[in-house]
C-alpha cells in the first residue's frame, strides 16, 4: 500500500512537472501531420513574377506586397508590443516577455488551423491555403489571447497558459467566424472580436482562476527600469495601430482606417494625459501613459474604415483616453473587491474601449452614409443578404456584440475553473509575480530578497514622504537609525 | 483685504495646477470643431480596388502603399527614436520618453490642420484633404519641435512644452511654405526647415528660458541603464533615416535619396568613432554614439535626393561626424558660458550638420547637372518662376537657409520669453532632471536619494580614479571608513 | 641607444592607441575614392514616375518599392536586433551594442564595393550600380560578420574588429560568388553562405586567438535588466526573419519564403521553451530563449523558398529547436574544453541549425518537385548549366556546404592568428568582458566593483540556495554577519 502511494506520488509529482514540456511536443506533433494534410501554399493568380524580372523591369506588386508591411507591424505589435508592455512588474519581466513570445507563437500555429478548417475550408480540395493575409489574421487571433493573458500576468503557470490559449483560439475564431458570416456585423479593426472578447474571456478566466483566493503580494508592482522597457511596448503598439486596423481594409477604406486610426489613438493620448494630472493632483501616473494612451486605437476599431468623419475619429478617441484612465485610476480596485484582480487592467484598456467601440459601431450602422453598411454584406448574411435594411443592421451589431460578450465570459469562466484542476497546480499567493518560480534568474534577481534587500525596503518607506525634500533626506536620523538597527545591533 | 489675498492666492495656485490638463481640454474641443469643418478624407483618384479585390486578382498599390511603409518608419523614428534617444538622464527618464510621446501627439493634431489651411486648402470646397502622406508631412514638421524639445528638455513643465510646441508648429510651417512655394529652394531631407529650424528655434527659447538662472544639477548625468535605453532611440533613428529623407521624393530621385542617405549615415558612424575615440585619448564616449553617429542623416538633407554621387553623400556625412562630436566635446561648454544650456545638445546633432546641410546645398545648386534644381521649380517662384537661371538658384539657397535661420532664432527668443511668465511657474534648478517633480515614482527612484543612496554616492568619488585596478577596490579603506561614518556613530 | 628604445616605446604606445581611429580614417579615405571612381546609381528600365505623379494619379510601384520594407526590417535585424542580442552582457553593454553598431556600418560601406567589383561589374561602363537591393545584399553580408562578432565578443578591440571584418567580407563574397554562379546551389536564406560561414569564421577566430589564454571571468556573466535588453534583440531578430529569408525571392518564392520561415521559427521557438523546461528540471533558462527560439529561422533557409511544405518547414524548425537549445546546455562547456570559447553560443544559434540547413537543401534537392533547383541554374553552372540533373545538384548542394566550411574555418584561423600579432595588444583576461576598457563609462557603472558592490557580492552566496525560501531570507542570519564584518569592524 505505502509503496503504492509514493509511486503515486513521484508519477504525480512527474506529471506536474513534465506537463508542460511534454505537451507541448505533442501538440506540436499533431500540429505537424494536420499541416501535412491540410495545409497548401496561397499562389496568386496567374503571377509571372520571374519571366518579367528577368527582363529587369520592375517586378509586379501583388497580395504579398499588398499586405506583407501591414502584418510585419502587427506582427511588431504582438510580440514587442505586447510583450514589452507587460515587463512593467519588476520582479516578473522575464515571465512577461517570454511566456508572450511562447504563447503569441503557440497561438499562431494553432490559430492557421483552426481557422483554416472554420474559415478557408476547401472543401473541393480538402485543404486549405496560406498567405500573407492568412498569416495577418492568425496575428489578430493571437492578440485576443494576449490580451486575456494580461489579465492572469504572474498569477499563472506556462502550461495553464498553453490550455487556455488552445482554449480561446477555438472559441475565438468560431464568434468571429459566426459575426462575420451570419449576422454581418463590420468590426475593421476586430474591437469586438479581438479585444472585447479577449479582455472579457480573461477576466472571466481570472476570475474562477482567484475564486476565494486572495492576490496580495508586494512583488505586484513596477521599478523604475522595468517601467522604461514597458514603455516600449507603449510606443510600438501605439505607432503600429494603424496597420493593425487598417490590416485587412482595401481601397478608401483603407485611407479611411488609417487616417481615422491615427487621429483617434493621438486625441487618446492627448486625453490620458489630461486626465491622469487631473485625478492624481498634477502629477502623472505612468502606469496610465503606458495602457489609456492606446485606448484610442480599440475604441476606434469597429467603425475604423467607416466614413465618420476625421472629428469622429477624435471624438471617439478622446471619450477613449478618459474612459480608460478614470478606469485605471478607481476601476482596478473595485474589481478587486468582487474577486476580479486584473494584472494589466485589460479592462480599461481593451474591455470598455471596446465595448466602446461596439457602441459606436451601433450608431453609425443608423446613418447608412457612414456605415456604408452594405460594402460588409453577402448571400449568407441573416435578414435579407445583401439587401438588409440599416435598422436591421443596427439590431446586428448590438447581436454581435453581446453574442461576443457572451461567449467570452462563459468560455472564460469554464476554462478558468478548468485551469483550477489541482494537476495544473497553480502557483499560490506567495511565489506570484515571481521570476523566480519559473526562471533559473540571474545573482542580481535574488539580491533584492537580501539583507541588503530588506535594508533598503527598510529604509524606502521614511523615504516616501521625504520625496518631497530631498535636500534634506540625506540627514534624516530615522534612515540613519534603521541602518544601525539592521547592520550594527551587537 | 486679506480674504481676497488669500482667494487671489488660491485661484493663482489652482490655475498654475491645472492649467495644463485644462488647457490641453480646451485645445481638442477646438481641434475637434476645425476638423469637423474644413478635414475631409484624401480619396484617390478613380480607385477601384474593391471589384477588382473581388475578383481575386491582385489588389492594385496606389498612393496608400507608396507613402505607408516610409511613413510608418518616420513614425517609429518620431515616437521611439526621439523618446528613447531622451531617456539618457538617470533620473528625468519617465519624463523624456512621455513628454516627447505627449509633445509629438499635440504636434501631429495640430499640423495636420495648420499645413491644411495654409498648404493644402482647397478654397473651392472650402476644405483641406488628409492622405497619407499629410500624415507623413505632419511627423516631419514634430520632428522640429522634438528637436527643440531635446534642447529644453529638463529645464521646462509639460505645459511650457504644449506652448512651445503650438507656436512652433505655426512658424515652423510657414517658414516652409514661403521657402519652398516662392523662394523654391529643394530640401529633400527637410535639413533645413526642419533640424535646423527645430535646432535654433529650441536653442533660442533655451536661452530665454535660462536667462539669468544657472543650471547645475548632480541629477543631469546618465546611469549604465539609462544609457542603453538611449542607444534603442539611436538605432532605430539609424535605420530609418533613409525614410524620412526619401519619404516624399519618388522615380529616380527617391532612389537617390535612399541610396545616399544610407552612405552619408554610415560614414558619420565611422567618424564618430574614430573622433571620439581620438579625443577621449582611446576611450569611446556613449554620448557621442548617441548622438553624432546620426549627423550624416541630417547633413545629406537638403542633397539627398540629387545626383551628388555616393562618394559626395560620404564626403558629406564624413564631416558631419566629425563636426557632430568634436561639437558634443568642445562646444556644449562653451555655449553654456554664453548661458545657452542644450540638454541634448540639439545643436551638435541637428544645427550644425543642419547648416553644413545648407551650404552643401548652395555648393551643388552651383552644378546644375547634379542639383537637378528645376524640378523644385513651378511658376509661383520668385525671379523666373520655372525658367530660373542656376545662378539665382543658389541665391535662394542661402536665402532660405538664412531665413530660417532668422524666424527660427526670433521666433525661439520670443517663446522663450513668453514661456517666462510667472504662470508657468518653471521648475527651479533644484527640480531640473527630475521626474519627481511631474510623475507618481516607483520605491527604487526614491531610493537613490535615501540614506543608502547617499551612502554609495559618498563611496563613489574614490572609486573613479579606483576604476583602473579593480582587484583592489575591494579592499580600499577609505571606502569602508565612509561606511562606518555614515552608519555606525554611536 | 636609451634615448632611442623610449622613442621606439613612445611610438610603439602612440601606434597602439591610434592605429584605430587612424585606420578608420584611411580606410574612409580610400572607400571614398572607390565609390567615387566605380559606383553610380542604379535607376530602372524607363521609369516616368514624376509626369505620373503630376498627374495625380498613383505612382508606379517599381523595385524599390519591391525591396524597400523588406530591407529595412533585415536593417533593423542587423543593428536592433544583432545589437541588443549582444548586451547580455552584465558590464559589456556600451561594447556590445556599439561595436556591432560600428562594425555593421563599415561592413556595409565595405561590401557594397567588394560586391561591387566581384559580382555586379559592368565591364563596359566600367562601374557598377547601387540599388536597394545591393543595399539588402550588403546587410546579408553584415550578417555574417556580426555572427562571427558573437564568437569573440568581449574579447576583442575596436581595431581586432574592423581587421576581421575587413578580411571576413572579402572571403564571405568570394565564397557566396563561387558557390551561387559555379556550383549554383541555392541557398535563399543565406544559410550557408553567412550563417554557416560567420559561425565557423568567428568560431575559428576565436580559438586561435584565444590559443593558449584562459577565458574565466566573473563578468562574463548577465544582469536581469541585461537579460531583458538582450530580449529586444531577439523579438526583433523573431518578427523580421521572414524579411531576411524572403529578401531576394520573388513571385511565388516570395508566398513560399514568407510562410515557411514564419512557421519554421515559430515551431522552433515551441521547441526551444520545451527542452530548456525539460533539461532545466522545469525551469526556463533565459539564454535559451534568446537564442535558441531564433534557429528555426536559420535552418529553414536553404528551402525557404522552395516547395518543402509548411509541414516541411515545421518539422525543420522543430528540430532546429531542439538541437540548439541542447547545445547551449551542454556542447558550449565542451567547446570550452578544446579552447573554443563562444561568447554569444553563434555555434548553437548558427552554425548547427546552418549546418542543418545545408543537409536539408541536400535531401530536398533529391525531390526536383519540391526544390525546384532548375529555378537556380543558368548558363554558367557546372555540369550541364541549366540542364543539370537532380543528382547533380545534390552532389554540388554538399560541395557548396564543405567548401563554404572550409573556406570559413581556414579563413577564421589564419584571421584570428593575424590579430594575435602584439601590435593589436588583444585584451587580457582582466579587460574580458569589461566596457572600462573601452568606454568612459558612468558612475553606477563603477559602483558595482565597490566597497558596497563587494558587500552586495559578499552577500549573494548565501543567497543563492535561499532563493527558495524566500520568506527566510530576510532574516538570514550570515547575511547580516557578513554586513558586520565587512562595515563595523573597530
Amino acid at each position: 500500500m505505502f509503496d503504492f502511494d509514493t509511486i503515486k506520488d513521484t508519477i504525480k509529482r512527474g506529471f506536474k512537472q513534465y506537463m508542460f514540456p511534454v505537451g507541448l511536443i505533442l501538440f506540436q506533433c499533431v500540429f505537424i501531420v494536420l499541416y501535412a494534410v491540410h495545409a497548401k501554399y496561397g499562389y496568386e493568380v496567374d503571377d509571372n513574377s520571374t519571366e518579367i524580372i528577368s527582363r529587369n523591369t520592375p517586378p509586379p506588386k501583388g497580395a504579398v506586397e499588398y499586405y506583407y508591411s501591414f502584418f510585419q507591424d502587427v506582427h511588431v505589435m504582438m510580440f514587442i508590443g505586447f510583450g514589452f508592455l507587460m515587463t512593467f512588474l519588476r520582479r516578473y519581466s522575464f515571465s512577461s516577455v517570454s511566456f508572450n513570445f511562447l504563447v503569441a507563437t503557440f497561438v499562431l500555429e494553432w490559430a492557421i488551423l483552426v481557422r483554416g478548417y472554420v474559415v478557408d475550408w476547401d472543401s473541393e480540395t480538402k485543404s486549405f491555403s496560406v498567405t500573407v493575409k492568412n498569416l495577418l489574421h492568425a496575428d489578430f487571433v493571437s492578440a485576443a489571447i494576449l490580451i486575456s493573458f494580461g489579465a492572469v500576468l504572474g498569477k499563472t503557470n506556462p502550461a495553464q497558459l498553453v490550455i487556455l490559449a488552445l482554449a480561446e483560439v477555438v472559441m475565438q475564431i468560431w464568434n468571429e467566424h459566426i459575426c462575420v458570416t451570419y449576422l454581418c456585423a463590420y468590426d475593421g479593426g476586430e474591437s469586438i472580436y479581438v479585444h472585447v472578447f479577449g479582455a472579457y474571456f480573461g477576466l472571466a478566466a481570472s476570475y474562477s482562476l482567484q475564486h476565494k483566493r486572495e492576490v496580495e503580494s508586494p512583488k505586484e508592482g513596477s521599478s523604475y527600469a522595468s517601467d522604461i522597457f514597458s514603455m516600449i511596448g507603449t510606443l510600438f503598439l501605439f505607432c503600429f495601430w494603424p496597420s493593425f486596423n487598417a490590416g485587412t481594409a482595401f481601397g478608401d477604406g483603407r485611407v479611411r482606417a488609417i487616417t481615422n486610426t491615427y487621429i483617434s489613438i493621438c486625441a487618446s493620448v492627448i486625453l490620458t494625459f489630461t486626465v491622469s494630472a487631473l485625478v492624481g493632483k498634477g502629477k502623472e501616473e505612468i502606469t496610465h501613459i503606458q495602457n489609456a494612451t492606446l485606448a484610442g486605437g480599440v475604441a476606434v476599431g469597429v467603425v475604423s474604415d467607416k466614413n465618420i468623419g476625421l472629428f469622429g475619429a477624435m471624438i471617439i478617441g478622446s471619450l477613449a483616453g478618459i474612459i480608460s484612465t478614470l478606469g485605471y485610476k478607481y476601476l482596478l480596485e473595485l474589481l478587486k473587491k468582487i474577486h476580479i484582480h486584473d494584472t494589466c487592467g485589460v479592462h480599461n484598456l481593451h474591455g470598455m474601449p471596446g465595448v466602446l467601440s461596439g457602441l459606436a459601431g451601433i450608431v453609425v450602422a443608423s446613418m447608412p452614409w457612414r456605415s456604408l453598411y452594405t460594402e460588409n454584406l453577402g448571400a449568407t448574411c441573416l435578414s435579407g443578404g445583401e439587401h438588409r435594411s440599416a435598422g436591421t443592421q443596427v439590431g446586428y451589431q448590438c447581436a454581435a456584440l453581446l453574442l461576443t460578450l457572451g461567449i467570452a465570459i462563459v468560455g472564460g469562466l469554464l476554462t478558468g475553473t478548468f485551469l483550477r484542476l489541482s494537476i495544473f497546480s497553480t502557483p499560490d499567493n506567495d511565489s506570484y509575480f515571481d521570476d523566480s518560480l519559473n526562471w533559473h534568474v540571474p545573482k542580481d534577481f535574488v539580491a533584492e530578497n537580501s539583507a541588503l534587500g530588506s535594508l533598503i525596503k527598510s529604509i524606502l518607506p521614511n523615504q516616501i514622504q521625504l520625496e518631497e525634500m530631498p535636500n534634506q533626506i540625506a540627514l534624516n536620523p530615522n534612515t540613519l537609525e534603521v541602518i544601525q538597527e539592521t547592520t550594527c545591533r551587537q
